[in-house]
């Protein structure tokens, strides 16, 4: 058993990325709260730098570095967002940053990592691939490797936005996080825990990518099947260490399906006039498709990110 | 000679507006500061209500009514977002609308109207079939038409967008707004004029109806020309009011051809996440096109609004 962070080691992860990255926006659509039947408060993550949540953690696991090993510089292979919030994070820093980057990934991500300044290699779109061609990056500079998700500093950044959430935002019923490879939802999970405990983390997961759901019930982690969801941030495993957190501090995991899911993303843009990805969107499907088990209730979502392919849009 | 209002009168429209409408928040993008060399500060009124700064001229001209006037409800004629405003004004006081819309208003435009419970009544795309439908229905149900812009108490209204912005961001060299019928702009020359007289006013407008530009050459208001920019919040003519106060407080009006405008909108979407129509986006465009002049400038750019037909986008 992985012992929980302690709510000093949160708070403190609060304080030393306060210059670092954005408090962001809560925003509210009275137009959604009248069609879902609940108050809906949506966490507006898609608006941190560089466009996704995933910079709380990935600066925050940087900055526990020694300056050696910071100066030697940070790796990491992932689809998009954390390697974007990696090169943003050693940019910020003056660093030198490796991404491992499927070949498949939405070509509007890899162009951000490039712009931030990273060296992008490219590697076939598995798990073993990527997991390869990062410890060859890792081996040739010496540099550190920092996992997307399955990492207690990256969650600890993580929970960073749900902090600010219910600092914000007081009373919530639920909170609804989306479920990928599970950092966001330990970091949300773990925040409600010590700051909201009456707060229950729901786990938004697509149906087409329900190992997060399907591990749950057999208590070991499942690998996600094909084919794959449109909510690309969310086809990763859980690692041990999430899958322990979403154990021990998640009440539930609810499933949605791709039209609902895309049906959503096209509501929050037409009517909050902001951009989020699939991945965010799902947790709007999910009070959507559960208008009974949400009603009259107080809901936080975390829009976790809007680094989306503008050529590819489902609609 | 039409009287200048007091800033008294824009104080008061502020005060009286603030609970009907959303104070919208200021955003800035590294990235885009990067890109143009200049400080730049969004107001972000495609967040306000309905999705556009219209929300305020429109409320504030219906507010100034009587009761009796406000039962009998209001009425106007436009291409879609003021229609939208005045739907939800009326629908905020709990009185009848009317829309007349001509037939090839965006659909997202005519399902919002409709959606705010106002009745639509289609016409042909000409400003002279506009105003004679629109006739028809004040002398059917006695109603009150509001003009869309050419209207003291509009730009009153529309003025308190830029009333928030001086007051949220402070010593601006610059502020850009679009100018299509020029009620917006004239709203914010106004605030200017009164509460940041060194602020230079500049209105963007597309190249392909640049009739303000014409307008302000030949001292006489121009009519927009064919063929349609795809800014289509822009397509309007000066009305005599807002002639007159671009004529006397907008410092210069300069253009944007039709690509700058949809490149400007597709890097607000992608960098900072949030939906702009193109009437929006000419703001960055013309920054973007003139970085030399705009060079290290602090710059507010209003984002008049986010009402975007999503099945019909220019990328």
């Amino acid at each position: 058993m992985i012992p929980t962070p302690t709510i000093t080691e949160l708070i403190k992860a609060r304080k030393n990325l306060a210059n670092y990255i954005h408090q962001t926006p809560v925003f509210q659509s009275t137009a959604l709260n009248e069609m879902t039947g609940a108050q809906l408060f949506f966490k507006a993550e898609n608006l941190q730098k560089m466009g996704a949540f995933k910079m709380r953690g990935a600066m925050y696991a940087t900055l526990q570095l020694t300056k050696e090993e910071q100066q030697k510089g940070i790796a990491t292979h992932s689809s998009g967002n954390f390697a974007q919030a990696m090169a943003l994070s050693a940019k910020l820093l003056g660093i030198p940053a490796w991404a491992v980057m499927p070949s498949n990934a939405p070509q509007v991500k890899k162009a951000a990592v490039a712009s931030y300044g990273a060296t992008i290699i490219e590697c076939e779109p598995t798990l073993e691939a990527r997991e390869t061609t990062l410890q060859k990056v890792v081996d040739q500079h010496q540099c550190t490797a920092l996992h997307p998700y399955n990492d207690i500093d990256v969650i600890l950044g993580n929970s960073t936005a749900t902090q600010e959430l219910l600092e914000q935002i007081d009373a919530l019923d639920f909170i609804i996080s989306p479920v990928g490879g599970g950092g966001l939802i330990s970091g949300t999970a773990l925040a409600a825990h010590y700051l909201s405990p009456k707060t229950k983390v729901i786990g938004a997961e697509p149906k087409l990518a329900d190992d997060a759901f399907r591990s749950l019930q057999t208590g070991v982690i499942q690998p996600p099947l094909k084919p794959l969801t449109i909510a690309d941030g969310l086809r990763t495993a859980l690692g041990t260490i999430t899958f322990q957190f979403i154990q021990q501090y998640v009440d539930e995991i609810k499933l949605a399906e791709e039209d609902e899911i895309i049906e959503a993303m096209r509501l929050i843009w037409e009517r909050m006039k902001i951009i989020v990805e699939p991945s965010s969107a799902i947790t709007l499907a999910i009070v959507l498709k559960n208008k009974d088990y949400f009603k009259n209730k107080r809901i936080g979502l975390i829009l976790s990110g809007g680094n989306v392919d503008l050529g590819k849009l489902p609609f």
